[in-house]
C-alpha cells in the first residue's frame, strides 16, 4: 500500500458516493482548497484530521496512517499538463511569469512569493456576461539575503 | 528588426534610465500587470498605448509599430522554469494543479478558466509576520457545450 | 476503478460487439464527433447520455457514474503522436501553426480561437480523384482585454 | 543567405509596410491560406509567384530565388507551442486526436488524412453571441494497401 | 483485452511453436513485410487473413478480431531507438536526411514520398565480402498543390 | 570557419547559381546520394573530390580543405524531425523498427545492417497512377560474435 | 546589453588580470559564496557592492546598473548538468533526494528548508588521506501550514 | 522479487509500525544519513547491517538477501524532481552550480569533489526566528592528473 | 512470457542462490563479458548455452527458448542514467567523446569502431594506491567508402 | 572571449596549418589522449604546457591564459549523439551498462570506476580481417563507505 493507493481510493469513493469537496472541508473544519489538496496527496493530515476524512471516504486504519506521512507532492502525469483546465494556469506561468517577477521584485526587491508558506481560495464571481472564476493567492515574500 | 528586439529594448532602456513599472502603467492608463506583461512582448497595444511606451522607453517610430503587431507569446526560455520566483508558480500549479480542477469543476460542471479574457492584480498585503504577496485573479468560467 | 478503465472497457465492447460511433450517437442524439470523444474519455456525459451509453456498452451502475465525472483530457500517449494518421494533424499544426496565428489575427486582432466553446464536423467528401476527408471546425472568438 | 532570413525580411517588412496577408494573396492570386504559408517559410513559390510578393516585400533578386527553394518545413520553435492561439489548435489534437482516428477509420477504413494534398479554408463566422473562427479542412484519404 | 495484448501472445506463440514469419507470410498469401508488421501490431487485416493468422497462433475469436482493427501505430517504445539494429535505420535518417529531401525535391519538386501508398522488399544480397541486406522501398510520390 | 560554415555556403551558391546535385555529382564521378550528403556536411572528400567541389561551388582554398575533414554528423535539428518529407523516413522507422529486425534477425541471425558499409540507391519509378519514389539501400550484415 | 553579458565580461575579466574571488569577495565585505554567485549572476547587488565589483571588473557605469537589477536566475546550460563537478552535486540529489525528505520530515514534519534564507560556506578540510571540500548549508525550515 | 519491492515494503513497514529512522540508525550502529539511503534502496548492506534491518522490518531472509546486492541507484521519478521539498535541493545546484564550481577550482585546482567517499550530517540548528536545517557535507576532492 | 521476465528470473535466483557470473560463463565457456550481458538480455545465445544457462538459473524449457530469440537491445531505464557507477561511462562519453573522434580519424580516416564486432575485458588491476578497474575494448574500425 | 572561442580557433588552426593531435602531444610531452581533451576544451594546462599549445596553434597571450582555466566540461551538443562514431560508445554504455555495473560490483564490490583517476590509451590492432580499434581505460575503483 502507498499514498498514491490511498487517493485513488479516496477519488473513486468520492465519485461511488457522490460526496463534495466543500461538505468534506466542512466536516474537517479547513478551507475547501487545503483539504481538497490534502485528499488529493499533496498535504499532511494530523491524527485528528485523518479520522475525519477516513470515516467520510471508509478508510481502513492503515489507511489513514498513510494520510498523516508526508507525501512526495506533484498531482500531475506531464510537467506540461494535457488537461485544458489546468494547462490554462500553466500558460499563465508562461505568458505572465516574467510579469509576476518584474511587479514583485519592484514592490519588495530580491525574493520570491513563498508556495508554502502560502493559502489560497476560490470563489465563483456573478459576473452578467458569464460567472467568473476568482482566486485569491497569498504568499508570504521571502527576500533574499546576503551573508 | 523583431518584437524581441523592441522587448530588449525596453527593458536595457528601464535599466538605464530607472523606470518603474508602476510609472508606465500610469501613464499609459492601465493595469501594472497588463502594462507590464505587454511591455514584456506578450500583449498587443493600439496606436495610443505604443506611443505612450515608444516616448518613454526612446522607441523609434519602427519599434512602436511592432508593439502593435499580435506578438508569439510565452516568456520563459524553458518549459520548467529555472528562476525561484517563477518556478514556485510552477510548483503550484503541479502541487495545486488538480485541487484547481477538482474545485471549478464541483462549482462550475465541466469548462475551464480563461486565460484570456482574464485580469489579475498583484498587490503588496502588510503582515506583522512578514509582508505576504497578494494575487488576484479573475477569469471567465468558459463550459464545454455539447454539439 | 477510474474513467481509463471505463474508456477501455468502453473499446473493447465496441471490438466485442462490432458497434459504429455513428449509431451510438444517434442514440446518445447529439454529434458523432462529441459523443465519439466522450466515449474516448474527453468530454462528460450527463446521467441521461450516460444512461444510454452503458445500455450500449453493457456498464456497470459504478461505471456508468463515472462518465459523469469530468475527466483529465489528453487522449494520446505522448505529446508527439507516433500514430500516422493523428501525426498528420500534429504536422498541420506545426507547418500552418504561424499561418493560422497570422490569418486569425489580421480578421480579428489579438485572441484566439477557443477550443472550449468548440465544435466540428467530420465528413467524407466524395472526388473523383479519390474522396476526401473534410473537417470544418468552429471555435468562438476570444479577444484579449486591456485591463 | 537562407530561406529563414527571407521569412523574417518578409515579416519585418510587413510590419513596416502596413501590408495585409489578405491583400497578398489577392495580388499572388492565390488563397490566403497557401500564400500565407508559403511567405512564412513553408511552400515553395513558382517564378511569376515570387516575382510578386518580391515587388510587394522589396526583396532583391537572390531573395526570390530562396521563395523557389523547397524549404525545411516546420513553423514553431518548440513542439508544443508556447502561444496560447496555437497552443489551442495542439490541443484539439490532444483531446480530439483519438476522435478524430476513429471516426476517420470508421469511415473509411485504414488510411490517413493527407497533410500534403491538403487545402484549408478560414474564414469569421458572424455569431450574435461572439463571432466565430470557421475553417475547413479538405484533405485526400490515403488508405494503406496490403502487398 | 487489446491490441497490445494480441501482439504480445502472437510474438510469444512465435517464439514457443517456432513459427517463422516468412511462413505466415506465405500462409496469409502477401509479402513477408506487410504480414509481419501487421502481425507485430502495425497493420489491419481483413477477416479471412486474420483467420489465417489465428489459426498459427492460436488466436481465440476476439483476439483475431482485434486483429482487424486499426490499431494506434508505431512500434517503438522511445523516439530515438535503442537497440542497434533499429538505431541504424534512425541513424540513417539523420545523416541521410537532409540527401533525401535535396534528391527527391531536385526531381519531384515540392512534396513527399508517401509512407502510406508504400511497400518494401527485404532480401538478401551474397557478396563474398560478407552478406548484405538489401531493402527496396517504392513511396508513391505526393505533390504539395497550390490552392 | 567551420565545416558548418562551408555547407552553408555551398547550399546558398547552389541557390544562386542553379546547380543540381546530379551535375555536381557526374563532376566528382560518383553517386549522386554520396556526393550531395558530403556536400551537406555528412560525408568526407578526398583531396581531388574537394577541388571539383570548390570549383563548382567557388570554395576559397581554405574551405576546400574543411571539405577534407571529417565531419560532426547529423544532419537535422531536431531528433523527431518537422520537416513532412524527413518525418515520413522517420515514421517508416517508428512503424516498420520491429520489422525490420524481426526479418533481418530471421534471415541472418544475431546482428545489424550496417549504415556505414552501406550504399543507397534512389530513382524515379514511373507510374500511371502516379510515379514513385523508388530506394535500394544496401548495407552489409554484420553479425554480433561471442567472445 | 543584458546581465548576461555584464557576467560574461566579469569571467573575461577575472581570467585576463588573474583575480581571485576571495579578494573580490574581501574587497565586498561578504562571503565568498554569495559574492561569487552574484558575480555569476544569480544575486542582485546594492548600489555600493556594485560599484566595487565594477572598480575590480572593470565595468562601465551602465554595467554596475545591471548588476543591480534582479537577475533571472539559474547558472547551468542544461537541467542535467554536463560539468562533471556540478554534475556530482546533481548525483547528491538523485542519490540522497528521498533521505533528505525523510530526515527533515522526520525531524521538523511537512514542509521545506529553504533556498532562500539560506547561506553556506564552503572549506577545504584537511585529510591525511586527501584532503576534503567541506560545505555547510543552513536553510530555514518552513513548515506547511493549514488554512 | 527486486530491490524495489523490498524498499516499499520498508516503506510500508515503517507507515505501519511507526519506525524512526534515527533508530533504525541506532540499532544499526551507523549514522541515519547513510542508514536510511540504505533503506530507501541506495546503499549496500552487509550481511549483520541487513539482519539489524530485516528484524526491525520483519523483511524475510529472501528480502534481507536483496539488501546485500548493490542497487541501481537514484531515488528520484524525474531528473527535475516535483516534491517542493526535493527541488529546493535541484535549486540550489542551478543557482549555485557555477559556485560551487569557481570555488572549488579556486581552492583545489581542476578536480572534482567526490560524491562517492562522501559522508553527510544533517541537524537542526535553533534558531529564534525559526530553526534552521543545517546540513554538513564532506566529500574527498579527486584532482585530474595528466597522463 | 517475455525477455524481461526471463532476465528478472535470472536476476532474482542469481540473488537466491548466491550464484557468481564469474562462475557462470565458466560453465557456459565464454568470456564472463559476453556470458554476463547474455544473462542480462543483451546477447543471443544458442541452443547448447541456453542448456547450461537454463540449468544454472532454474529456467523452464519455454524460458530458455527465450534466451535463443534476439532481444531489443538496451539496459538502462534512462538515456542519462542515474546510477552512479554507469553514469561515469557516460561521461567518459561526454567529456572525451569528440577526442575519440578525433583520434581514431586521424588514425584511421573516416569510419567509426564497430560495437557489434566487438569484445571487451575487465580486469582488477592491482595498485598500491588503491587497485583500478581496467577494460580493453576491442572494434574492428569500419570505414566510409564512397558510392 | 570565451574558453569556446580557444577551442573553436584551435580546430580551426589545425586544419588550415595540417597539424596531428599526436604530434602536439609529442610536443606537450603527454599522451595524445589527454592532449587532445585538453585543446579540446575539457582539461586545464598548465603555463608551461599552454605555452606550448599557444605557439603550435597561434594563440594570443590572452587565449593562451584561458588554456589555464578550468573548463565547464562536456564535449557534445546533446545528450544522445548524433554522430555515428560517438554514438557507438553511447551503444557501448546502453547495451553493456548493466553488465559494466554487475562485473565491477562482483570484483570490488559497491563503488563506481573513477572517471576522473583516470587514464586510457587508443591504439591501432592490426588484424588481418581488418585492423581494429583498441582501447585501454584504468580508471582508479572509489569504494562507497558506510559512515
Amino acid at each position: 500500500m502507498s499514498r498514491l493507493d490511498v487517493t485513488e481510493k479516496i477519488i473513486a469513493t468520492k465519485v461511488a458516493k457522490g460526496l463534495k469537496w466543500a461538505d468534506v472541508a466542512r466536516e474537517v473544519g479547513l478551507s475547501k482548497e487545503w483539504v481538497t489538496a490534502a485528499c488529493l496527496g499533496q498535504m499532511t493530515l494530523d491524527a485528528e484530521q485523518a479520522a475525519v476524512v477516513a470515516r467520510l471516504f471508509d478508510l481502513s486504519e492503515a489507511e489513514a496512517r498513510w494520510l498523516q506521512v508526508v507525501p512526495y507532492k506533484g498531482s500531475l502525469p506531464t510537467s506540461v499538463p494535457t488537461d485544458p483546465l489546468i494547462y490554462r494556469f500553466h500558460e499563465l506561468v508562461s505568458v505572465y511569469g516574467t510579469t509576476f517577477k518584474e511587479l514583485i521584485h519592484e514592490e519588495f526587491g530580491d525574493g520570491i512569493m513563498s508556495a508554502i508558506d502560502f493559502r489560497m481560495d476560490l470563489q465563483r464571481e456573478p459576473d452578467p456576461k458569464g460567472d467568473r472564476v476568482s482566486i485569491t493567492m497569498s504568499g508570504k515574500f521571502l527576500p533574499y539575503k546576503t551573508y
